[in-house]
């Protein structure tokens, strides 16, 4: 029997916030970041056995990074594989994976997943996963994952439970940007709001509906091409009209507009790792409290660290508490943990003073 | 007319207190320590000019170092360099400098320098130099250089005056040890203390005759071989006996024991360059008074740090203050200012968990 569940993973983002341990010429979805031995687009994949085929495995990334992912992913064929020619947030690419699963299988529906999470409960998020391509047979939805929140983090969007539709499902009634603390803490305990993971499940034709309702100068560029979907001719298309797309997110274009959308309360262990905040929380630590991320480290009087060092390097430090120290390459990074969100000026410093060398 | 001022170098020192900008491969002596395109040894070298005739310098070195002294030093001649097989400490390598002149030239008088240090004021160092010479045409004298304190500087020993011979020359009273900050205090405030620059003076037989009152199990390893100095045969009998002389420095030896040490007063911009400290304080600093020892960085909010990177590295830093930063290739360290008495203790727990392999 054909299988008709899909997974397409996005694994094209850059990752300025994890410079300079992420490059943009390997961002961080392709490193070894746990120091697991795989790297997290990997982990991405490996998570989805028994839930979605490999054959049934999409990539959605740009260009540029063919080359990793054919070397970490040996076991995916070329065409499993959608090469952006431009960075066009996710709305265009998920029209683009779901113009393209369509014409392979009309009955296809769709997990998204970023590559780039972690998650920790495997066995839980299967069953999640498992249960939310059931609940697409049954109803026309769009449907994201919402995690459990167990503290008040202002680091997420968070959504907002609307009416029960069955199970651990309901509609959406709203999302919300990242919060301060104190809304944080109202959010998480009223019980009603998740963190919105950037996961989601539809049917190919309830989104590409959707594109047409709600992103029609999107869907638009997709249909007028019904023939190249699926074929030799697909890429060459994309290359010459893909850019023109609108730069605009699949949050903002489908999910806070569209009629359908659906949340499934989950609690696998979530974390998207966008920080090194939330790198450091997510690792184990030493009696010190220091993350030596894969890397030699003697550290004297020194607490509360993230030290993530590339390669066979040693690091002696002193006196340091609660930083953030990165070294790779022609880079090093030292900077308190609570500088974090400055992290992104430091780096549009780096490119003014030097331009793209050591991005 | 035959030139009789000739100069030891002394470069065979290994230099953990930089560690990892100095390795044991390549100690301090041989770095761009200052970023002005000279090592400190060349820095040595080139201040000889007008004092010494090249062909009148010689290097007293670890036989590890050959390759980096030809190369760093194109213009000396092979049997300019004395290659100890062993380190046995100041003594016996003066010892074998002495004879090894006096083959040469029995008449020599003899400058003895280390290639770390720093000297600001080359014009007073060189009439001082020439003034030491010209001294021992009429003195049977051991000269030291001692250099007018202007800090109650607790990393130094200092030399205290005793009876006026002539000029700036005094014989010595007595040799101390570091002195505590409240002793240096006294010592700097009575005028009758000077700091002690391991920089000596003294003719050929005055040394040898030393030697022989005061260390006599050193002068019988030379003299049972008086036929090989200055000779091909000198640094095979060198191979085969050195090791067996006793590892004692020169002061402890012969200056601190010797009853006609003299002590010229000096004052020509010395430092031994002996600690980060010393190189902060004589590195040209940045308005947040950092110094960035000859690479790139990008300091947000930091101030009086020493950021020492080799290469073409970029350091992003913010939230530091009064921090050593020094990367080189394997090995990045990151300690307080104010820690760096305890760096040999790190760098003897870096050879403790690692062996050799970050030395």
């Amino acid at each position: 029997m054909k299988n008709n569940r899909y997974c397409v993973i996005m694994c094209g983002g850059v990752g300025s916030r994890f410079w300079p341990y992420s490059r943009s010429s390997k961002p961080k979805q392709f490193i070894d970041f746990l120091g697991t031995g795989r790297s997290l687009l990997q982990m991405a994949v490996d998570r989805l056995k028994g839930i979605v085929p490999d054959e049934n495995i999409i990539m959605l990334t740009n260009e540029q990074y063919a080359g990793l992912i054919m070397e970490q992913l040996p076991q995916l064929k070329k065409d499993q594989i959608l090469l952006e020619p431009a960075r066009r947030n996710t709305a265009p690419c998920n029209a683009w994976a779901a113009y393209h699963i369509k014409a392979k299988n009309p009955d296809a529906k769709i997990m998204v997943c970023p590559s780039d999470h972690l998650i920790l409960k495997q066995d839980e998020f299967r069953r999640c996963a498992l249960s939310a391509f059931d609940f697409l047979d049954r109803h026309d939805a769009l449907l994201t994952f919402g995690v459990k929140p167990n503290r008040p983090e202002t680091g997420y969007g968070y959504i907002q439970l609307g009416e029960h539709a069955e199970g651990d499902f309901a509609k959406v009634k709203t999302f919300t940007e990242k919060p301060n603390e104190e809304l944080a803490k109202v959010f998480v305990a009223s019980g009603e709001f998740f963190w919105n993971s950037g996961m989601f499940f539809w049917g190919v034709d309830t989104i590409i509906k959707a594109f047409h309702d709600l992103a029609p100068d999107i869907a638009q560029r997709f249909d007028s091409a019904a023939q190249v979907w699926g074929t030799a001719g697909e890429q060459a298309y994309i290359d010459e009209n893909y850019a023109s797309c609108p730069n605009i997110s699949i949050d903002f274009a489908i999910m806070e507009k569209a009629p359908n959308v659906y949340v499934q309360q989950v609690d696998f262990g979530w974390s998207d790792l966008g920080t090194w905040g939330s790198l450091y929380d997510n690792s184990p630590k030493n009696r010190d409290g220091n993350v030596t991320q894969n890397c030699k480290a003697l550290l004297f009087n020194s607490h509360n660290n993230v030290i993530a060092v590339k390669g066979d390097k040693l690091v002696v430090a002193s006196g340091l508490n609660d930083y953030i120290v990165a070294d790779v390459d022609d880079a090093l990074l030292i900077v308190p943990k609570s500088d974090e969100q400055k992290l992104r000026t430091y780096v549009n410093e780096v490119k003014s003073n030097f331009g793209d060398k050591y991005l």
